[in-house]
């Protein structure tokens, strides 16, 4: 290993990515906090449970349709925390500025990311800005870290998964990532791709006063590596077997017609404003009309649900009739997708 | 402005930083915690007060004598906390790796990182790694956020240092600054210059026991922008005057034989493992015994104290006997300092 490199599959969000994390972060910065791998950290203190995320965007190119670099960074880091079942309260706010970025660019990304925070209702508290000369970085950076609290009485995480649960997708698959992959192509369509940059705690706090918190196991926004990348990592930390409707998926005919023209599989491109829950299946339509009664959520499906037997592995039910695994991503599709 | 860039005076510490934080990102994120502008924000929840911090680090080089960009890192985030008077519990990691760095060099700043956040006594809970293509960023870069709950009773900021405060600085100045400075330019001394990394939360702690809390009005941590521009901002914000006493400055013979050699005034140079506290003078005594009790404080002095007038000012007594302003740093000395 002396002499290896770093990849860009090792910043994939997949099976790379998690070997890096579990070998070498995990046995180094011991803890069963960590351990978890959640979308975000659980911690207890003074007896609340508070739910701790950190990501950092670095999108190329910096502006796209539906967004920019800013209000993804406050929607992805919004969306970590309403993953782990908590309301996201504060965020932080770092920046990497390459020397030469426009005033006017940086001006219109904060501009975004204060309406992206005011729209999920929370608060940027603190924040930090460093300038590196030109050509040590490109353009622009951010990390955005957030803190939330956790309910009474909600218990979700990527490891709690059971048999019966039904499987919900609130809306279409790879919007952001086929959106972001034509942009850097140069490529135009004649219809209008569009990332669905969006905040889900809204829709989230729906989900819980619609049905029991007991009924709703996992959450998980499938951002890099895609739907059948979360899937995989549930199922593998759930121990259970995953089985999803190739025909109940959401997706735009344009992001279709744009995957199969690129040759990009939609269940492996990233999505930045939509949530997979897996919930009891006595909860399952009271949480189905909560997802749909929110502006993210009209397209909401139930894809799938957990099978009794293959624990760690996913299907799909192909359209016309076949079953074949949906393994989680190997390499690296896209770099810089977030 | 439509055409203005950003500078790397941007990203300083000093002036220009401060009216682009001042300018454009407070009245964007409009809320009071964020105002306070201390090095971290400060938060009440369930009947707590909480600490909350970020920091990227993009230092330049990555290694360096004394320490590393890994370890730089949790020390940095850590000493945030502690200057809001916050005991340190968690810290998040986000890294940002160039295509082809070296598994080995990440393997030493992840396992100095895991070794400095033992000795800090924090937990690092959640992380998050992207991997940008080689050219589109220089090596590692990190971010670290972190949190710490605030014992009753305590009250430190910037805005609260008080005529008849005595200005305690913990050790000598310009260590980090001078180090990264040297190695960057490829000089030798023959002396060792070594980077002062450390995490001061133990420190802190002690002086909280030696002392009364009510005693102790403001800490911070020197960083970018020095030990001269730390204390502008808080004569600034407490609307105070500020004398210091150049003969009291703790500085190493080769610290000032290399600035003196290159033209650096060790009052603007970062210091990594330093910490300033206003200190009622009833207390000075027990805080700088406590302080020099710490194996990061054995050199620290009382260099000056809180002056009746001129609001806002910082002098410094000269060693021939004269009198200047000390200003806030105004353009950029070193950018990739921390």
């Amino acid at each position: 290993m002396k002499n290896d490199k770093i990849l860009l599959d090792h910043g994939s969000g997949g099976r790379i990515s998690h070997s890096l994390t579990k070998d070498m972060m995990l046995p180094v910065f011991d803890n069963d906090i960590l351990a978890a791998l959640n979308d975000g950290a659980i911690f207890e203190l003074q007896g609340r449970r508070f739910a701790f995320s950190t990501d950092s965007y670095t999108v190329d190119p910096i502006f796209f349709p539906g967004g920019n670099i800013g209000d993804l960074a406050i929607n992805g880091t919004v969306n970590d925390i309403a993953m782990c079942g908590a309301v996201p309260l504060y965020l932080s706010v770092g920046l990497i500025i390459e020397e030469g970025l426009s005033l006017a660019d940086l001006e219109t990304i904060v501009n975004d990311m204060g309406r992206a925070a005011r729209a999920a209702g929370v608060a940027v508290i603190t924040g930090d800005t460093k300038v590196v000369p030109r050509g040590t970085a490109d353009r622009i950076f951010i990390n955005t870290s957030g803190l939330g609290l956790i309910s009474e009485g909600v218990h979700v995480a990527s490891d709690n998964a059971r048999a019966g649960d039904k499987i919900i997708l609130s809306g279409t698959v790879a919007d952001h990532g086929i959106t972001i992959l034509t942009q850097r192509e140069g490529l135009s369509f004649e219809t209008s791709l569009q990332s669905d940059s969006a905040p889900l705690n809204h829709m989230v706090e729906k989900m819980f006063s619609a049905a029991a918190a007991a009924g709703i196991h996992v959450l998980r926004d499938p951002t890099r590596g895609g739907v059948g990348t979360a899937l995989n990592e549930i199922a593998e930390k759930s121990e259970i077997g995953i089985e999803i409707d190739e025909d109940q998926i959401p997706l735009k005919d344009e992001v279709a017609a744009a995957c199969e023209l690129l040759g990009f599989d939609p269940l492996y491109l990233a999505n930045e404003g939509k949530l997979l829950a897996f919930v009891a299946a006595d909860c399952v339509d009271a949480v189905l009309k909560a997802i749909q009664s929110d502006p993210c959520g009209k397209d909401a499906a139930v894809i799938g649900q957990v099978i009794e037997d293959h624990p760690g592995k996913v299907f799909l039910k192909t359209r016309i009739g076949g079953r074949r695994i949906v393994d989680m991503l190997a390499g690296e599709q896209l770099p810089r997708i977030c």
